[in-house]
């Protein structure tokens, strides 16, 4: 297995796995990286996105305000671990104040494609959709037309261009705690008109995925298939559960599953998972990749109240997800 | 008020307004014009589409089968009223199997841009959502890619490009009874990717359509904007109502809400709108317009059973639209 | 069995019993009596209240409109059968304007108190609740104070005081198609403040009024009680059935259940009851008798659309309730 | 094809194949043939079991009475058509009371095996189950214990022992209007206690019985197989429709489908199926068999109202279910 | 600002404002004040009440028992932390059976008014509302008629009267986990009948409060306006989150809001607030204020299991509502 | 009170009451017994049985994977505290394809009649059925026919024949978060067939098991009576909290409730029956008695997560139940 257009960062936050641990992957010891009141005024700060920038890292992050509305902030950080978050939420450029028009905005990700930054989020324009936009320097957004029709949900892009044309993976969802959810995958030649829709993944009965999925961090480019890490999420009779899972995905055809884990790689089990202002919450939303060594530094919302980290490596989750396939 | 890029067509079904009615619209007189079993083994005829096709008439029809599979046929007529439908449902060229593999089709569109017919309507792929077809001769039928991802129902073409794009309104929806529904805009350089989507309009609170409302026929442009017909829904006790409404949509910003009426044009009140697999649907999906008088027919699905004609003049729904305006 | 204060009005609407008829009310012939198109611009006339007023019959008419809006409109009438109703909706005089401002208004009653008449309604102040006003000669109506906090429907005035206070039946509902509801009893002593509240009765298990129960008509005095006409409702897999029944109420203390018949009196069965805006709804809003003969016309609203009338004896019913009696 | 075990029965209802008509069914022309009403003070009869008694017919009817308590009554008949119904509700001996208190009974089905008439139906004992009892005379009615814990519908005996036990066909249910419904089989040695329960079938997406499926009348028995007709469930977005379809079982091994027809044989499509106390409703629940020529008369409940009566050939049914057997 | 009507109670439970807090109010440090099991066999004591009384205090606690019967108990306390409650429920005079009935009784208020303490409380008749009565010495409570009509909750009177009359805020419900919840305020001449019903707030959208609102403690009199202390409900998608936020009511028209803090003043965020019979609640129920500081200590249930206490001055909160104001 | 048919089992798990605790039953101190990764790769270990074996103990016990899959597995003790799981999932045997084929098992009992132990456990056969199966080492597993139709849930096998047969309490329930539960009781002669059903009990209003009711550990014969311990659910606005309470059953007619406790004897009050998969879950699956002195360790399911402990005596909770019964 080989990691394809990734860098090497020998600086991404990193522990060892504890003795004894089999898990495929496994905590931070000293999580939540980021609590809930990191940022002045905030009730919360989760499901967020961080990037390699320059020499450090670089990030939107979703704080919640306490009056509970949705926002945007960028940080910055020289680890990984501690962050200078902006206390004021992000604006965008949108030359257009239909599109432009702030309501609400969630569950960012970000990536690097060719030339510059890309964040898609969940973005309110009568319902959620995915909104893009692009920066250099994290300071200054510039905001594109929505993605797709409300109502949809972890809007994901990969990190290179498919076929010539820009690719994300969604989820659409309807206008409320969506009681289903699949993966589609969508390709763009300009970032302003998406098409060649294409169904994913579904969520798989008597499983922890029994009621919804949805892309989680960028897709990882390996030999062996784009590593996707994603969320699932099962319905107990006090609510959804969250965890984490991965598949693998054909390079070119990324609409074709080629193995996909029957097992979770995380679920909420730890007190800052578990309790919060959304109980047994664990949702991956970015990943540090090290493409000398295959470490992997995922970060995640826990309880849809803090951000924690988990670690592992790419070969070794690549392995776990073939070896447990369901496909 | 002039209608704009219709041709005369005054061989269109027609009675006049029939005296002492002063409802903007007036039923057929002999309605339903296809019965439910109007083609063998069908369960039900609704929710069609015709358009003027040489001196006489096509469309593709909504046609369920008696193990209710929601399916679409051609059919042509010499006079609006009597229909030769293909017994055999009709089948799309698709390059490519994953998007052409049929599972399900319904309330079909038709229109003429330009060099061709196109058709549109909500078709199954992993739920519904908006197929795209174009045809010369209704004989042979060429899919393209779906517009959206599901899930989507009521994808309305406007009949010219629009700032030098295709342009469709739809209605983003679930995967079962939509108890929600808003108008959207969307537009696309090439019939594959679409975007710059915007929304048009809401439903209504106190109103005959205060849970959903969708486009219906193929918008007619007039000097006054756009005469959108559309179906909006209210949820008595006993289920939902569908009833039938105007607005004007801006020219070239058709998202741009001109007035709209506060009052239905047609609710379901005969034993055949009331009474059938749906009761109480009145579902209008194609209109036939003659640019010489204004006269217009429209065809409608009645009790999601039967097709049923109503008929008005564009000149008086214009002004309907206007004088009980909400906007 | 004797009548109580209710006059002699051998004019009221009337037919005899058919042959070989032994239900104990029996339908008009020639229903419906007022058809959802007798108002221009009407949707539908139903769940509307008449009295005898001078030599003839005044009332206050549920009337939608073709935007679906719930309004009241008086009317006239000097045979009870044929309706001048007034095109415009009515009006209220109000000092306060928050509780004058006119939203919704349905299912109205109408009584005579003392010296005047007395109309409670349904009526909209952020959710629905119970609308009074009184008028001298229908076309001047001064509207008092909402009697409840929302959500409350199918206020019911007493003909006359109970203890010195005026007194009303409720049905406490909540803001949607309520899947519950029970009837209340009220004071006031002066028509602004109401208290003293007592449950009258609930809906009854494995029965026509499974789902919830509500008043009808202004409560008849006998000497055996008060007769009450209500509605009850049960739940079939498609919708709710609305239905007719009787029964006695203690003439000091009405919360008191003295007898009420385990069978309806009138079900929704014909066409014109079961095929409509809401099919299957037979609702009693309003009764005429004629104390010299105990001839009673109902009038009551049919599927939500038009109103129709039964009738019958109020000697029969008295006894039809206590023969039958669930208590 | 050969009908195997039924007698030769000339005399049971029947009407030739109207010409044109090529349905694998057709309704009898003066349907319905019991009205709501045929028993005095009675709601509605429907959803009722006939079998041969003696030269003439006996049966068992649901008719719920003007309180709407689901109750059952004997009735007779010289020629299916006519019937002389029991005003009086039909009472159950039983040993045990804490079995033999009534508390409702509806859909009945009736089966001679062996040497009496055994009738199955749907029994109230803390909820809905399948309650038993036998008659030779439909005089005398005695109760057995009830075959299943609640909650249970649809119980239906085969007409004879299969591999030495009784069988029966029902399916789980829950409380209240189901929303699901599958078909399973079960086996007694001795009517009191069951088990070897086996799945027999599921509901079928995109078609008539996507919801639920239940058996219909007694299952008849050919060389083919068991003919099975059924009742399937579709749920609109204005309540459930049932129809009817029909499938063949392993004579042996009943839970084994050998075929099952994608399309219904017959949907509510006329005013007595359609308008009702439940609107959109045939649900069949029994059918005389003449051996000598296949003619098949289809008892079956229409809009939970009325009885009603269909005709086909058993030869012409076993054709139509391979043909178009989904299996 | 000045606080009006309030009296010095330099005893009232306090702690300073913690360094580094810029929160409006901060939690006591050794939370919870009542432990769930301080009565015995309490299942949890939370949503309750206290008072000056005397030199000391005097209170009213839901505490339910451990077969999670709502009950009340009284208690006393020389410093508002240390509680001695009764252990046996605290009974009601009451002169008509029919009110002094006891079902179930929860959530109470309490407070001074003229001569004598009010409490009013959640009182099961048939289904909630508003139980009044008034006690002297916390030993003898005199029960009077229920406010109003079920279905209601939360039920807060004003510490003096209004225009003349007594005044109460209310939250109209239903029966039950009602997702809808608006404040509302009635007055009476005389705590039996209740009238002049007003809408004062209702929940605002992609907040905190978006579910429902209702009142919390009695109203703090200041010259700014009534301080309103109050929770509000958002629902995740496991559950409702209540927190706490604060609204200045005009002083002599109350149902006008002057100001509205978009922000919450306390979320559940601790172990004792997210853990518990369920999870994610913060109640406001009682505050005791100091006028001669503006020192506020408010009582919250948490959890709906153990009862807290948060500090806040006065002054700051009115300065907070003002500055960060929907209205 | 005198225990049956119980042996004396000095070595089971025990703690003495603790001091000044005066509930029925105390909680191990060192809970969880069993965490929920004591096996390898489990995601949880709770609602399992456990029974003496020769001088130790084993069990049967639930422990779904990191699929969440729900498992059945083997596990032995000396103790009872510290378990030696089988990592393999237990598979049984089963001459049936169609009844051996695995697809989920959880919530099992297990119980020794006469010569052999009989495990019964929530069976996943076309919905959650009752499988059962016997064993004599806890090695090798029989499985039977499945003993009830779809869907059923804690089926409870009684530890002697009673009139002869095997006799078992169940709860019917449909295919999801079921909201309703009653305790039936059924009897087989041989394990195949079952029939004889009865109803024992149902949940109570405006109790801690207001919602549903299901068996908990095989029930424990007294001279007063079974001692049945079960659980009870009520319905929080944040979900299900499942508690525990006891009940004394007829012994010869074991569906006759002699005393039912009003108050639970241990409800979700620790951090581990609080916070985990399912929080608020304390789920009681089985008991070992020592009858020499009474002494009862009861293990139950903790936030459906853990395995955890609870003491008392049988004399005890015999006492407590008739002191606080319901009937």
């Amino acid at each position: 297995m080989k990691i394809i257009n990734e860098r090497d960062l020998p600086n991404i936050p990193w522990e060892d796995r504890p003795a004894g641990e089999n898990r495929p992957v496994w905590r931070y010891s000293r999580n939540p990286v980021i609590t809930r009141d990191a940022v002045p005024n905030c009730n919360s700060i989760f499901n967020s996105a961080v990037v390699p920038f320059g020499d450090h890292f670089a990030g939107v992050f979703r704080c919640d305000d306490t009056s509970r509305r949705m926002q945007l902030h960028a940080g910055f950080s020289a680890d990984g671990l501690k962050w200078e978050i902006n206390p004021q939420r992000l604006t965008f450029d949108c030359p257009d104040p239909e599109i432009g028009n702030f309501v609400f905005g969630y569950d960012p990700r970000v990536v690097w494609i060719e030339d510059r930054y890309y964040v898609s989020w969940c973005n309110g324009y009568h319902g959620p959709t995915i909104g893009v936009a692009w920066t250099c320097d994290f300071q200054k957004f510039h905001q594109l037309e929505n993605a797709f029709l409300p109502f949809n949900r972890n809007g994901v892009l990969f990190p290179r261009k498919i076929g010539g044309n820009f690719a994300m993976l969604s989820r659409p969802s309807d206008n409320g705690h969506t009681p289903f959810g699949e993966i589609y995958y969508s390709e763009s030649p300009d970032l302003t008109y998406w098409g060649r829709h294409r169904h994913v993944m579904a969520p798989v009965d008597n499983s922890w995925m029994y009621t919804k999925v949805g892309a989680g961090p960028i897709p990882i480019e390996t030999s062996e298939g784009w590593l996707l890490i994603y969320h699932g999420v099962l319905t107990s009779c006090n609510g959804f559960v969250y965890s984490a899972g991965t598949a693998l995905l054909d390079l070119e055809r990324p609409w074709k599953v080629i193995a996909r884990s029957r097992h979770y790689i995380l679920a909420p089990q730890t007190l800052y998972e578990c309790v919060g202002d959304v109980p047994n919450v664990a949702f991956p939303c970015a990943a540090l990749c090290d493409a000398a060594t295959g470490r992997l530094a995922v970060y995640y919302g826990a309880a849809d109240t803090v951000t924690a980290l988990m670690f592992g490596y790419v070969q070794e989750l690549v392995e776990f997800t073939k070896k447990h396939s369901l496909v």
